[in-house]
């Protein structure tokens, strides 16, 4: 595990706007979508395949944010091509909680060897929830426990397609206890939730943070790109010496 | 037409890096390659359709650029979609030379009615270069007088594919006397640019600057994203109060 670069001092005050606020009076967590791409908005060269696009500085922006947060969540293509360790490594480490969106369940044989697991093993790192279609219960539940006390299996009901709507979803993680979450990927969970509406018609997502790593990763990278136009507000950039901008905002 | 707002007093110094040098001793004109795009690198709503992306006070940059320029090029299905007047508003106006890829001469009908030509009637715009497959060169000479004295036809070899190659068009506008280039989209020559090279290796392109509205396009819009990576040297940002960052920097 490489040790962080210290934080600039100029980001918190510029993130501050955009991270969790009370939601004691919400059925809502806060939720802060969070990617880094290339000026091309790729987030990888290829699919599946694990790509480091920001700096030292940007990347301990991202341990600082997950500081703010109790949840962080990412679909299984990115757990699967990354075996991410989503821990928070600023300050105070092991407080923020994994959550993988998996409505198949298939992380089921990675999840052994992955770091999630080794993390909850070695008390670096919470335990993780895996949010699975509630039509899997019976078989899931009769593979045994071998992932006993290392995953939290949640269920949930699934649309035709086989997808979680996400109001329910961000419903019962708030029911759980976790009251502000950090999307961090991959491509066609942003892709979804930059233009997915709460049933009063307001955005799903309260803020977005943005890092641009200037390069291109070209046509074959995976794109953050929505079906249709988003319009922003609340918009704000910050770019430091290392080469990366960030931009901050939030669904108009 | 609309005039200009103020030009920030920040951006000349943060653009003179990337500004045209002496080419006196050089086959090539100096080569700044400059778009607006969305966070999701599209240049457009839709192919075809105009859309505008910077704000007022990135627009009025664009046209401090131009006047560092003695050359201004786009692909023609810019001029079809977007009529464009290709002068400079800022300062000492008129004084860049509009330069239309063209291998096919799909602008003939167009030019006519353009604000290209209505420019140049009106002395308010200098006569645009129009490059030609010299395939054309005899029909296109026998199409009659139309245009006389409001374009100015350059006849240049293609490849099997009806394309120019960028070595030798960049070298025939440098030997018409124009030491300077900006080449300001669309998303093909863009694309293209970005990955092409000089017979001794370097790139074509001396410098890149692109703003970025900060919003979402979204997937149907015409996109830059060349065919593989691209690293980025000589990294810059400027934000502004209005919304857009730019970034400038050079092919590495």
């Amino acid at each position: 595990m490489s040790s962080l670069v210290p934080l600039d001092p100029s980001l918190p005050p510029f993130l501050q706007p955009y991270l969790p606020r009370d939601v004691s009076d919400s059925s809502f967590p806060f939720i802060l979508l969070t990617w880094a791409q290339s000026l091309d908005s790729r987030i990888s060269l290829e699919p599946g395949v694990q790509t480091i696009i920001s700096s030292k500085q940007t990347k301990t922006m991202t341990h600082y944010i997950r500081t703010q947060f109790s949840g962080i969540l990412i679909g299984i293509g990115t757990f699967l091509a990354d075996d991410p360790g989503l821990n928070c490594r600023y300050g105070n480490a092991n407080s923020i909680r994994p959550i993988i969106v998996d409505p198949h369940f298939r992380s089921r044989e990675k999840l052994k060897t992955s770091r999630l697991v080794r993390q909850v093993n070695e008390k670096t790192g919470l335990v993780p929830i895996i949010l699975i279609d509630e039509n899997l219960k019976d078989s899931v539940c009769s593979l045994g426990d071998f992932l006993k006390g290392t995953v939290q299996l949640e269920f949930l009901p699934t649309d035709n397609s086989g997808r979680f709507n996400w109001t329910r979803l961000f419903q019962r993680v708030r029911s759980i206890g976790i009251g502000s979450v950090m999307v961090e990927g991959g491509g066609s969970i942003i892709n979804n939730l930059l233009l997915s509406k709460r049933e009063n018609g307001e955005p799903i997502i309260d803020a977005i943070v943005v890092t641009i790593g200037p390069r291109f990763l070209g046509a074959k990278g995976t794109e953050v790109s929505p079906l249709h136009s988003v319009e922003l507000k609340d918009r704000k950039w910050w770019a430091g010496d290392c080469g990366d901008a960030v931009f901050a905002g939030r669904v108009a």
